[in-house]
């Protein structure tokens, strides 16, 4: 049985607030038409603190595509290693243990992806299967779970290393005026997150069972506009409706592995914005406490993007996880609009070398 | 067991010839120090034709990477579907048959990725995985048919549609004017391709064992650039000297399966240059001839990316395919340098509804 072992998450140093959030949009945006609406919904996100790869001042400017996927490119090596070698350990296992490695990233692009130098210079055996996926959007964290759980099922003794990597800061378009655009600027933040799945031992979620849900026509709601500056994030203001219909997506997934969605042990929810946390938590019929730790996750970091599942995942076991065998559900939600959604149960290892091996 | 089943593959309608790329590059590049030598390596590359998606003289434009993008986009949703359901016919399965799309595609970029479209507007079933890859390059339409095994090995009654969707001519760049790049625009054609993987029934390539292989210290080889006018491709000029290196993988991976790389029965390499294939033949110790599906894909075709090993196959099952229970290798090479390797046994459907179905 895989299990998705503790994640290690990390923010880049440059904090801004909401306060900073929102005196900066009164100053860009003083003779916007709907600014008053803008602040409102930059508000109504609660996200306290963002953390950035640049000052403030740099991400407001746009260097041209080309500064920012290189500024891309050396942010993730500088940051991606380290995040990389915290979920190794924390899962008790080493480079050459890793079968694959499923990176998920939509806010640079590089080909080949980071996949390659990361196997080069972290000595991660050749035959290492790379799976780079850079257009599940904010789906893509529940998407990793989901291949890596495949995998394993597929190779029960092969482990996956899942590496969440999104500098949501670096797609920040000044141009883009609409109020979708405005409000993206105040909610989305960057952040690096890794995990391992291991295919035998490990502590954490024991992966049972995993669907994808596509709502019907709705492949428009959250995309990006491909241009000469860049990827321009367009977030049709219809999203925040969509818990109505995945949450008997995710009712008929538990039903099927013969639980109930809305009477789980916990819940790691990709915290897209309140609205999302709190019709979920509505139409599921669950407690807003269910979702702690992606609320948590959205106040301190903001919308990391793929990365929030795993840095929401974090937090559990930061909190001491949940009772052995509790139940739980694990849903990333994005581009699509696409949820990718799991099912599995906490499990400690008995396997006492490998926590022997783990340095937490 | 996983059968990758006939490839469909559609190739544009517009041609261009060897003769006609020579003289553009004659009329573009008079004064280039090393056009004799751009010349020689396009001739030698054996490209007869290509088929590209637009009239030349238009292709050679730059309208900017938003205008690339956005036709990459209309060509893909115009030429995609009518491949996706021969493909299915061929293999004697609906949409709603099947549980996975694995698209793959580095010529343009979207996200969503065309996957949602596809599953609204050929009414797959909406539960259908989404696996979206852009960062492999050559290497993916190999990749493809490796998730789609490792998927229908977790879940044996699962099926997988592969598509590979390259329009190369979309990523020509006026402004490269090194040797790599010269070559690069008499070397890649448009294709696309699609073939699915039955988890049961089906006939050609069982598939039994795959593998990935980085060559070490390469991932620079062949790289793009991003930059405000799209993806440069960037190709080292000892890209074909990599075969030296991947022979053994390939050797090594079919000797973990009891077979010899160099006695089997069929091969689908991806014809990256005619230097790929001369090599590998050497350094596998095979006949010349044993990769001429590959060679004819190069010579009618082009390199198509992704798409050229769909391709080889196509033609294999065109010949007729090999006697039931012959060994085979199939094998995509790209940036990385990354190889995917795969070994399968050519089989029969013995399912006689499902070749009732089949619309071949």
């Amino acid at each position: 049985m895989a299990t998705l072992c503790r994640p290690a998450v990390s923010v880049p140093e440059h904090v801004i607030t909401m306060e900073e959030t929102l005196d900066l949009a009164r100053a860009h945006h003083a003779d916007h038409p709907q600014l008053p609406l803008a602040l409102r919904l930059i508000e109504n996100t609660g996200v306290r603190t963002r953390h950035i790869v640049q000052p403030i001042e740099e991400t407001l400017k746009h260097p041209g595509f080309a500064e920012r996927n290189a500024l891309y490119e050396a942010e993730a090596k500088a940051r991606v290693p380290a995040v990389v070698r915290r979920a190794l350990d924390d899962a008790g296992l080493r480079t050459t243990d890793i079968d694959v490695i499923i990176y998920v990233s939509c806010t640079g692009f590089m080909m080949p992806s980071l996949t390659a130098w990361l196997i080069n210079a972290m000595d991660f055996s050749s035959d290492t299967r790379q799976i780079p996926i850079a257009q599940l959007g904010c789906a893509a964290g529940g998407a990793a779970v989901n291949r890596a759980h495949d995998f394993c099922t597929a190779y029960p003794e092969a482990n996956a290393l899942i590496v969440a990597c999104e500098f949501c800061s670096l797609c920040y378009q000044p141009t883009d005026l609409g109020v979708g655009s405005l409000l993206s600027n105040g909610l989305f933040g960057d952040g690096v997150a890794a995990a391992v799945v291991r295919g035998r031992g490990g502590t954490g979620i024991t992966l049972e069972r995993n669907g994808s849900y596509l709502i019907p026509k709705t492949e428009d709601w959250i995309a990006y506009d491909v241009r000469a500056t860049g990827f321009h994030f367009m977030l049709d203001k219809r999203v925040p409706t969509t818990m109505e219909p995945l949450a008997p997506a995710l009712q008929e997934l538990a039903g099927r592995h013969g639980w109930n969605a809305s009477e789980l042990d916990f819940y790691i929810i990709h915290a897209g914005g309140p609205r999302i946390l709190d019709d979920l938590s509505k139409f599921l019929q669950v407690p807003p406490d269910a979702f702690r730790f992606s609320r948590a996750t959205l106040t301190e970091y903001g919308n990391i993007a793929s990365a929030v599942v795993l840095d929401a995942l974090r937090r559990l076991f930061d909190e001491g996880g949940p009772h052995d065998t509790a139940r739980g559900l694990l849903a990333g939600f994005g581009p699509g609009i696409t949820a990718e959604m799991s099912l599995g149960r906490w499990s400690r290892s008995d396997d006492r070398s490998a926590l022997a091996e783990a340095t937490v």
